[in-house]
């Protein structure tokens, strides 16, 4: 769905959840083949027995795509994806873990030369099953402003 | 290939660059597949024709994951990743672009609790086949360090 | 996202449109090692040089399978799918063809024996980018009535 | 194999059985990604838990689409797909049920307007390992006649 | 299909093709996935203009697997495949190029310790769209003899 | 990485080890579906059940493929793959268990004609978790002399 929303309409502090995705072998054999990443953390079954863990995890990279993907519900014209801070690998996500995504909209912010324009950020922090924290990150948008002369 | 590096092994400012690597419309395809993404930036050549661009970007995310994979050569027993700070997409990257990673050793710090441990950031710039950067982040990763006592 | 939507809440001659979508030569192949079917039609180029059409189609049941995944935009708790009526092939696929697909609320029914449930069918047609029809076919929901006394 | 069936050829009431087939994770996995459904009935094992099934279900399109592929043996120069009628999904298809499809030549009849054409139905019955039907539809062919005159 | 051929039934100097099969970058890209070669001579389109043959070609091992897929044609549940020899890459195969697959019944032996038992080895030539033969190897086939005493 | 590996350089009898690796179910529909063999030994777990293994096995072609690719570290511009010699399946690889190939520089040996170049054998050993062998073949390199002359 196509919604243009300005910065003025992003509302501090509100918040989203997504649905929840189980994270399977599958998703992480085709990361491991989009990524060119085969280490044994992710591929090798019995090398991982020998870990503190146990068992293959997922690619850091694969459980941040997928949190950004299931929150992608909303195609906004007036914005645009400036990029990512802070991701923090908080605790593995093992084959098998079902994760969802809390969004927040934790801050707006001018931005220093244009002045229709204007940096909304929102926090993601992604749930495995045991409502524990696996990853957090905060997305960094570029927003257009509505009333260009009011700031 | 598994070798220990430790904190103090990593050398300021040293250089690595990778192979290159084509970014594919199956690349895209499958990574909106893996990701659940399949706004029309990515999918939909005709829509994208009327976009200042004219043709199909790749996901942000997925720009992201092949280069982190493409740095990914060698297993540090005494290192894990801690997070990335300030992914920023400068410039889209259209299908058929050819990007490398340049990894430059960029900062290490003493970690603030464990004095056996230290940060090290690896600064990655992902250049495309005209020399231009279409994405920088840092990695952040936590190593331990040789000898504890003269730290 | 998830919304209950009764069998009176669906109004008869509504419609709706859902994003473009282009198809690729990666959803053939991939399609075709999902389902196993490796005809000429979808994957020799040169076998296609000597059909009236001149090029590789998309399989009949991956048009079919897209089209439907792109009208999934809602899950609704009190209805489910329950079958799809006279799939037609209207026009052949080719790599590169962008379809939409317009969703009309074609019919409701009782249904002849649970008093508290009916049948509703849209109509899908996907249309490519010259707005040529491709494929039809009728979706069969079976829903749940409100106020199952009035009915 | 490629062999000319005419529409003389098909005999009605003629049986065959496909080869079986175990629908894996896997199998939805790259489906959904393929059609971009990741609605929890098939992605979100948790979720499932909760259902009066209690697991991941295949897509209703997954099922058709294999099943389909499972019965392309034979390429006939003189028919081409014309359609499927009423698919109806019967059960639920769980990860790890083996399916195998018995096609029945159901019935044949003139084109209305075509006189060296003949439509051709195929009865597509779907069993899981258990004997069950899970998914039935019709597939219409368009088949050429042999000898014009005699129709 | 699956039916019986014995030793004794396979003719020695008898000849099959398959049908054709497009070697897509859909496929270089999956393979790549699979097997973890992500070399430049398949993966970097910048890079292989740098080389004699200035365009991304098939891993070997990609040619070779279609190959024997094509040939895979029929279940014969008294012989089994127990390996190849001599896997020749005769010419690069590039995106775009289509193959098809001679299969020549080229040898019979007996086995040296099993008298009911014997080795058949078919030649699969592997043919471009120039008929350019582009890879070669010897399928070796151990069966079961129909007669034992015979032999 | 690139490096420059002349035929003198490689030291007959030298041995090196891969890292090891899981194959999973995904990977088994993976490559049925890249290469089209969809017999009921790799996807049909119902009739693997009859079998003697009991379950189903991994495709030849896929352990191939991956213990092929398992090796490839290094590129080497003064080398290229000349083929594959006695590829032979000893044992049947299962879902889960996990393979890692041990290199041997087996042979080496002048090229008949090219005064300049020579053949380089490696023996590759690939074993399960249990260290049993499971397929064996060998890789045929055609490597350019260092010093021609001396030859």
């Amino acid at each position: 769905m196509e919604k243009a929303i300005y910065y003025e309409d992003y509302e501090l502090g509100s918040v989203r959840e997504t649905m929840g995705r189980t994270i399977t072998e599958t998703d992480i054999v085709i990361h491991a083949g989009q990524v060119g990443d085969f280490f044994p953390h992710h591929m090798d079954a019995e090398w991982c027995k020998t870990t503190p863990f146990g068992q293959r995890i997922a690619h850091g990279t694969l459980t941040f795509s997928i949190a950004v993907g299931m929150t992608a519900n909303l195609i906004n014209p007036v914005a645009f994806s400036y990029g990512y801070d802070k991701i923090r690998f908080i605790k593995p996500v093992a084959i098998g873990d079902t994760i969802h995504v809390k969004v927040t909209l934790a801050e707006k912010r001018d931005h220093p030369k244009k002045t229709d324009m204007g940096f909304v950020i929102e926090k993601l922090e992604v749930f495995n099953q045991r409502d524990e924290i696996v990853l957090v990150t905060s997305h960094v948008m570029l927003c257009q402003k509505k009333n260009k002369k009011e700031q």
